[in-house]
């Protein structure tokens, strides 16, 4: 999508043809960089630090990071360490260790000159195809926006809460939840985000805001706790979030405070819809409860980071000295509180027969 | 409660007798300090910039502002424009309106040379008298604790979760949530708190993590994404909140994000808990509906307050520039939610009933 007017991916390769260059999503909004990959570490040490992040977008970078290990080392025995040590960094989204093994089937029968080109190469199809499965989810996403919007006076706004960022910033281009407000608010359709802040690591009044505001779309940040008093005066039309796991019965892995969003739509009556592609669903997965919970450090709660009136990115310890905090990064949100999934393929009731609907290739697979 | 060992109050007359000494809540948890108020415009700023907050607190607050104003003008003019001036501050705790009609009540009648004194000795009774309310919450609240504990094995505690900040610092001493917590500690139960950060103004890292770990009370902040997750995983026993009006029907107007947490924990099965006094309840509002939501300024959302590494206080930008936010500053949890109300006469169900049956002499003199 767009900044300033120009268009934008979050990964591609360096002009060496070398390396692969990330927006350091660590610096947004306070600074936009960009930070070069030129090892196999430098793209676990992005993935693990969250210079990237998203499920789809750790899963290119994950891809593009083994495409690094193959051109120093292409042996099977680095394609297989390099394969799990890219896998352990983040133990939550399904679509790293997606990505990781679809390269490897691509990679094992090659002889080992051939390994390091077809690895860039199919790193960047993936890459490609991440930008039109979210493209697709945005298409199928667009009608349900639409029609809200024949129901509201003319001109008024369609209210779209978001928990996160699973907006372009969380994969290559579109996002998964934004990829629909995007289409709609390109399409001439009035809409307006109330952006979740999402805390602890604020991706919402950091990424989600940063990125609407750059393309243009009207957006509102509120904290995490406000959703479900604008829920309940009718301020949201409809909620829309990414997923980092959907389980094979349609339960839905994401972002911590997730499950409270979905609590609140589902206790008023307002749609909330999950938006994947098909690399997030875990197949492997009988129900939420499995899905891993990574819990991360106390820091990401302890300590903010911000811009002092001198304009210098400064962090600062927020809470009680000496108290100490616990971090888990994601909860899971029972497939009953979902009123739909939306993927590149269309949209479907949160279970198993909606996703089998979808994906009639995999019950199949599966018998 | 205790600082370092060191029993303190909220807020206390200061030694010339003319005065009032208040702690600054906004300096919390970075500074401890006091301030002192000498007119009732600085205990109507002190009121609105939340150096003093929390319900009874404000309502006590605002008793010895009118103290102040007397000392100053005791006319019939100035009793009655400095009520309205007072409990215009803050729209959603009828606490504050409470006591101006308390004090009002007991200055009206007598000629203006006595009201100045007699304003100071009502101030000064309505706090040891919350203090004794809340007090009475605490041993009401212990009860239902000490039921809780007997069914854990021995040595593990009893989690409970909070929101915002309904400690001593809310209110003269003990606390309403904190209360149970502080008799149930003092009483040798293991008790352990999950503590909401409470953005935006974060109150309970900065002050319920603040009071607890200075009374020597085991803690955890968590973000106020966290506790859903919390309970789907049994890591809470039970909630306890306070709140800042109570409509006659049961439904609970609390810090924002206190909704959120009632239907995650209605969906769980945990208890939760709303300790109140007797001034919260509102019984001329038939429900939650009627109770006004005070929307505050972005700045709260936009901007975090912290210590930089050199341990000087500073505030930074944490959000993308440009974006808009807005702030309700509360919401109102339906009282189908809410276990049951503890108040300093004891635990009853949140409904016109159970309020009541507690305090029957309300439902005659509406009778």
């Amino acid at each position: 999508m767009k900044i300033d007017g120009i268009h934008h991916r979050t990964i591609h390769p360096g002009d060496d043809g070398i390396s692969v260059v990330i927006i350091d999503q660590t610096r947004l909004p306070h600074r936009f960089e960009t930070a070069t990959l030129r090892t196999v570490e430098e793209a676990a040490h992005a993935i693990r630090v969250m210079q990237v992040r998203g499920a789809p977008l750790i899963g290119v970078t994950a891809a593009y990071g083994l495409a690094l290990a193959m051109s120093r080392d292409a042996s099977d025995a680095s394609l297989a360490e390099s394969v799990d040590f890219l896998a352990a960094q983040r133990p939550t989204a399904v679509n790293l260790r997606w990505a990781l093994e679809e390269m490897r089937r691509a990679l094992q029968p090659l002889p080992e000159g051939e390994r390091a080109s077809r690895a860039f190469a199919k790193a960047a199809e993936m890459a490609d195809e991440d930008a039109e499965t979210c493209r697709r989810i945005g298409g199928h996403g667009l009608k349900l926006i639409e029609e809200i919007a024949k129901t509201k006076p003319a001109g008024e706004p369609v209210n779209i809460l978001t928990h996160c960022n699973a907006g372009w910033l969380a994969c290559v281009d579109w996002g998964t939840a934004t990829s629909p407000i995007y289409h709609a608010h390109d399409a001439g359709i009035p809409v307006h985000v109330w952006v979740d802040e999402t805390r602890p690591r604020n991706q919402g009044a950091a990424l989600t805001a940063f990125e609407l505001g750059a393309h243009g779309v009207p957006h509102t940040i509120v904290v995490d706790n406000a959703g479900g008093h604008l829920m309940q005066h009718g301020k949201v039309d409809l909620c829309i979030v990414g997923t980092d796991r959907v389980a094979a019965n349609g339960d839905v892995a994401n972002k911590i405070g997730t499950y409270l969003k979905a609590l609140a739509a589902h206790d008023t009556g307002v749609p909330f819809y999950v938006a994947l592609p098909y690399s997030t669903i875990d197949w492997t997965l009988a129900s939420g409860r499995d899905i891993p919970i990574e819990e991360r450090g106390a820091d990401e709660v302890l300590v903010m980071q911000g811009r002092l009136a001198d304009g210098s990115v400064a962090s600062v310890d927020i809470a009680a000295s000496g108290s100490p905090a616990a971090n888990p990064a994601f909860d899971v949100t029972p497939a009953r509180l979902v009123t739909a999934l939306i993927t590149e393929r269309g949209v479907a009731p949160a279970s198993g027969e909606g996703l089998a609907a979808l994906y009639p290739e995999r019950r199949e697979s599966a018998a």
